[in-house]
């Protein structure tokens, strides 16, 4: 993944370059008014790396809304989604903002601020017709979308029922907020009685998981983002991972990642690897960068934390590093075909 | 420093490349009596950064000699001294080692394994001698060293007294843990009476702080790891450090980094700097890494935490980074020729 040029409806492409301009709105008024309430002297901010850059201005806008003694705090901790809470933060600030990614979990601690894309997806949902079947013959389609597109999930199901189709949509499970909802590592939401499930958003991963996790369905994406339409294509990505799988065969020494952050820990999952393999040893970390697990001299690693980082991420890595599911099939314990596509459930 | 191409006594010359094998005391035994005393089942080891891939092993000793129920849990944080204590790792495990670090505090929590260095000192001493005044002449020598030479320290005072110097030694304060200890970022051991002193120990940054924090001393390096004997010379350091003051003069928004490190964090110095400057936004972080400092859209920081970071990392930056005394001099509060090496005082 992460070794391509870029292309159309590249994930990096997302967020930070945009062909269309974005506005955003940041709920200023929510925010003051429950720093009022609480007679706030601390607030702490936090932004998904791709607008973290407007973090400063959003800083500014609130000091002028609010008394001399608040002091504003940006989170420069990396965020990538609603997992990523800086936990420190929050724990030190009498408000704390968590801008992009809708609840994983509830709490009184926490003011969501969902941000909302202003891209309109109708036009690129009307070109991504072509790609579903004739409603008249096969009326049944699903419909899922990303946190920022959300405000238009009813709009979009209705844009799709007026021309003939049959929706299907839900929730999913207790880690998806909305019906309708997918996340990286989360596609419950596309368990619906339908052979074809139409992707709204940008990005190449989480259509690239909803078609791993759902190999039976036609999954068409609609990018209104870049503005393309596509179709999930799962080859290139097994390709890669059998090949991970395949050069962690002759592995002696398995570094096995528990990761820290609140919303990625599957401590049971990581305890299980270590007492069932001699050779395995149990490496706790925040953040898993190349840099962190080079100075540990194992031959592989398996990550129970995040699995876009394990598959997207995974070629920056000096050796291979598996999903837990991988190694089950690195170390002999499960055959090859049963490699699937990593996914969380639950929070935390 | 960073761009430098490797030298004769390079701080990235140490831990990792040795030019002497080293076998380390992990005093195993020490750990499996509070293993056993505290019934602990999950241990947690934290070991710096050059000593990171003996973990394992480590691991495998302990496992070894405990009942098969302990797990053990590595660290994979970034350590790079005592200030770099994995709270997370601490606060969830029933015994926690940190290996290779005095204590900056006493916990009941936290077993310190100090690993002295077995390399002797002595020889590299001997040649440090053409260095020093004739004795005769000028008996006064300060001497310091690093944690893990502390174990041959009196030895070494004694060595030189024997030679006819007078020796002068200092515990500094509380951030120290013994007598003639430094940091990167304290050298209040070396307040001594004497024009001159002798630095035992590897790398290039400590004996810089030291030439810088004492200007008018002279201090002489051996450095029995890489066996040579130099002389400190702050004059390339104290020109880069220009550079990035006038380099940030222009800035016009300033990201202030607190870092939330339990031993970096200077709240009082970060909240003074923005109360003063409306341009200047408060960013807090663990890891203070380029990576993390690009998305935000800022002329330069000014880091509060690790002063290390600050200067010897600084040119891997995309912006000019200061330490909070370089800060005052680019916005006009302080003159030049106040430029200090950025010094941490007291625990946490």
């Amino acid at each position: 993944m992460s070794q391509d040029a870029y292309s159309e409806g590249d994930l990096r492409n997302t967020g930070m370059a945009l062909r269309h301009d974005r506005e955003w709105d940041y709920e200023l008024e929510r925010i003051i008014d429950e720093i009022e309430e609480r007679d706030a002297t601390k607030v702490g901010l936090q932004f998904p790396e791709g607008l973290k850059r407007r973090g400063p201005a959003v800083a500014d806008d609130l000091r002028e809304l609010c008394d001399d003694d608040v002091t504003f705090l940006l989170s420069g901790q990396p965020c990538y989604g609603a997992c990523d809470l800086d936990t420190y933060l929050m724990r030190r600030t009498d408000v704390f903002v968590h801008f992009g990614h809708s609840p994983m979990k509830e709490s009184d601690k926490i003011i969501y601020v969902p941000l909302f894309s202003n891209v309109d997806p109708f036009p690129i949902m009307e070109e991504s017709l072509e790609e579903l079947d004739d409603p008249e013959e096969n009326p049944d389609v699903g419909l899922v979308t990303t946190a920022q597109h959300m405000n238009l999930f009813e709009d979009m199901c209705e844009w799709l029922e007026e021309r003939g189709f049959e929706v299907h949509t839900r929730r999913g499970d207790d880690r998806l907020t909305h019906e309708g909802q997918v996340l990286g590592c989360n596609y419950a939401s596309a368990d619906i009685d339908a052979d074809q499930v139409l992707y709204v958003g940008g990005g190449k991963f989480h259509p690239l998981g909803l078609a791993m996790e759902h190999p039976d369905k036609n999954v068409v994406i609609a990018d209104p983002v870049n503005n393309v339409v596509t179709i999930a294509d799962t080859e290139k990505f097994l390709k890669q991972r059998y090949g991970a799988v395949h050069r962690a065969m002759d592995a002696d020494k398995w570094g096995v990642i528990f990761c820290t952050k609140i919303g990625q820990g599957r401590w049971e999952k990581a305890q299980e690897i270590v007492e069932n393999n001699e050779n395995a040893y149990l490496i706790t970390m925040d953040e898993v960068t190349p840099d962190r697990l080079r100075n540990f001299n194992m031959d592989a690693f398996v990550n129970t934390g995040c699995p876009r980082i394990t598959t997207d991420d995974g070629p920056r890595f000096h050796k291979p590093m598996l999903t837990p599911g991988e190694y089950e099939i690195a170390v002999g314990n499960e055959p090859l075909e049963n490699l699937e596509f990593d996914t969380f459930h639950g929070t935390w």
